[in-house]
C-alpha cells in the first residue's frame, strides 16, 4: 500500500504519534537533564479539486480517516462513495522525501468541489450568533440523532473513561494528546469499543473516529456513544450530530453552545463523566440511572 | 463608550462569561435535577476592509483585545496605531438588538488589507511540514525573544499557577475556560501580574492578553512570562514569539512543534509546571534553579 502512483503515495503512512526532546526537569529547585516524550504536531494540508481546502495542525497517523471525517463533518461528502481517491501527493521535504503532510483528494464525479475555507459559521448570514450557527448545522444535517431509541445505563457510562484510557497508548507517555472513542450499544449493554483515535487537536481526534465510520459505511452512527477525553465545544457537538451519534459523553465541561446544539438536535449530552457521577444536559431519557 | 456611531456600537460590550442550564446530575445511580453554570461560547466574526477575515468561537468579553491580538499575531498589524477603529456593527438578532458578535475593523491609512483566511501555515509553500511552518513565522516576526536577558527563579515560576487560578474568576464555576496571564519580571523578582483573560479557546485567551498589550503599546513583551492554563501547541508558541515574550510557561504538555519553534526563536519554554516541579525544554539559562 506504500507504492508510488503518479508520483503520489497511496495507503497508510506510518503514524508518528510521539517523539523525544531533551529537557531540564526542575524539581524542588534541582535541575536534571533528561529526555521527554512529546506528542507530535505537524500541519496537514488537505487539497480537494486541485486547491487547498484547509490546513490543520494534527498528530500524524490515520490521515485518510481524518480527511474523510473532516469532509463529512463539513457536509462536503455524504459517504465513502463520494471520495474517488485520497493520496499523499507532492509535499516533499528538502531532501526529496515525502513529508506525508499533503493529502490530495479527488471527489467522485458529480460531487461539487467545495470553496476553500468553508465552514458552517463562516457561511452563516449577517446576524452571526449562536442561533445562526445552529441554523447552519441544521441546513447541512442528513441525520436526526433525536430519533435514536438507544438507552445506556449510567453504570456502563461511568466505566467508559477507564476503558478509553486503557486503549489510549500515547497519552500516558506525553500527557499531550486528546482522545475520542466510539462504543456500540446496539447489542452489548456494556458497549463494544469500536475505535479509539488520539490527536493533539480534539476536533481531529473526533474527525478520525468519524472518518473511520465513513470508511466502513457505519454512518449514521445509530446506537453509539462517542466519548471524548476533554471538553465539548460547539464544533464537537456539531460533528457528533452530523454523524447521527445519539449520545456524546465527555470527561470535562461542555460549552453553552454545545448544550444548545444538543438540545436542538435531540443529542444526549453527558459531561463531567468522572468516577460514578456525571451531568446529563439534554435528552436524559436515554440514560438509565 | 456604548453610544451609537454610524449605526455601530463602540467600546466594550458586557462580557458574558457564564450562563446556566438545567441538567440531571447522576451520582451513584441517583439522578437529581439542578442548574449548572457553563462557559459561554458564541461566534465572533471579525471583518476587516469590509470583508469577513475570520470567525472564531469565543467567550464574549474583551472582544476588541481579542481582535487586536489576533490581527497582531497574524502579522496584519504591527501595533495599536495600525487600527483606526474597531466597532460592533450590524450583527443584529431577530429582535433587532446588537448581538455583539460582529466586530468591524478599519485599518489605518497605508496598512494593507489582508486576504481572508490568511494564516501562517496556509501561506507556507509546497512541502508543507513543521519546518515550513517555522519558516513562515520567522518571515513575519518583528521581534526576537532570544535577545531578552530576563531571568526568572524556579521558585517564582512554581508560584504562578496558583496566582493564575486565584485571578481566574469563571473557571471555578464552569470548569470550562482556558486562561492566559502575563507576569512582568523586569522589576519584581516574584513577577507582577499584568493581566488575566479567560476564554473557551486557549488561542483566544492568549490573543486577548496580547491584544491588551497591543492596546497599551507594551509590545514587544520584554521581561515577561506568559502563563497558559493548558497545553502548548505550535499556535500558542507562535503568538508568544511574535509578541516578543521571552518565557512561555504552561501547566500541561507542549507539542513537538511548539518546542521546535521555541528552540528556533530563543523562547524559553516551560511546561508541566505543577507543584514545585517543571520541565524546561528550551533556553534553560533564563530559569535560575
Amino acid at each position: 500500500m506504500r507504492g508510488w502512483t503518479d508520483g503520489c503515495r497511496t495507503g497508510v503512512a506510518v503514524g508518528r504519534l510521539t517523539t523525544r526532546r531533551r529537557a531540564d526537569h526542575v524539581s524542588a529547585g534541582v535541575a536534571t537533564a533528561r529526555h521527554e516524550t512529546l506528542a507530535v504536531e505537524e500541519p496537514l494540508e488537505i487539497r480537494v479539486g486541485g486547491a487547498a481546502l484547509t490546513v490543520t495542525m494534527r498528530t500524524p497517523g490515520h490521515d485518510v480517516e481524518l480527511t474523510q471525517g473532516f469532509l463529512f463533518s463539513e457536509g462536503i461528502v455524504a459517504g465513502r462513495e463520494d471520495i474517488a481517491t485520497a493520496r499523499y501527493c507532492g509535499g516533499t521535504g528538502e531532501d526529496g522525501t515525502n513529508t506525508y503532510n499533503l493529502l490530495t483528494v479527488t471527489l467522485a464525479p458529480g460531487v461539487p468541489t467545495p470553496a476553500p475555507a468553508r465552514s458552517f459559521v463562516a457561511n452563516s448570514s449577517c446576524g452571526v450568533c449562536g442561533k445562526s450557527s445552529l441554523d447552519a448545522v441544521q441546513t447541512q444535517s442528513r441525520y436526526v440523532p433525536g430519533d435514536d431509541a438507544v438507552t445506556v445505563s449510567a453504570a456502563a457510562l461511568t466505566a467508559l473513561p477507564d476503558r478509553l484510557r486503557a486503549a489510549q497508548t500515547a497519552f500516558a507517555a506525553t500527557g499531550g494528546l486528546h482522545a475520542a472513542a466510539l462504543f456500540d450499544f446496539t447489542a452489548d449493554p456494556a458497549g463494544s469499543l469500536l475505535v479509539v483515535r488520539e490527536d493533539i487537536g480534539r476536533h481531529n481526534a473526533v474527525d478520525k473516529v468519524i472518518g473511520w465510520a465513513v470508511e466502513r459505511g457505519r454512518i449514521p452512527l445509530t446506537g453509539t456513544v462517542l466519548l471524548v477525553s476533554g471538553r465539548v465545544s460547539f464544533e464537537l457537538a456539531q460533528k457528533a450530530a452530523m454523524a447521527g451519534v445519539p449520545v456524546l459523553a465527555a470527561v470535562s465541561a461542555p460549552s453553552s453552545l454545545a448544550v444548545d446544539l444538543a438540545d436542538r438536535f435531540g443529542l444526549t449530552l453527558v459531561a463531567f463523566l468522572r468516577g460514578d457521577s456525571m451531568n446529563v444536559y439534554t435528552r436524559p431519557d436515554r440514560v438509565i440511572a
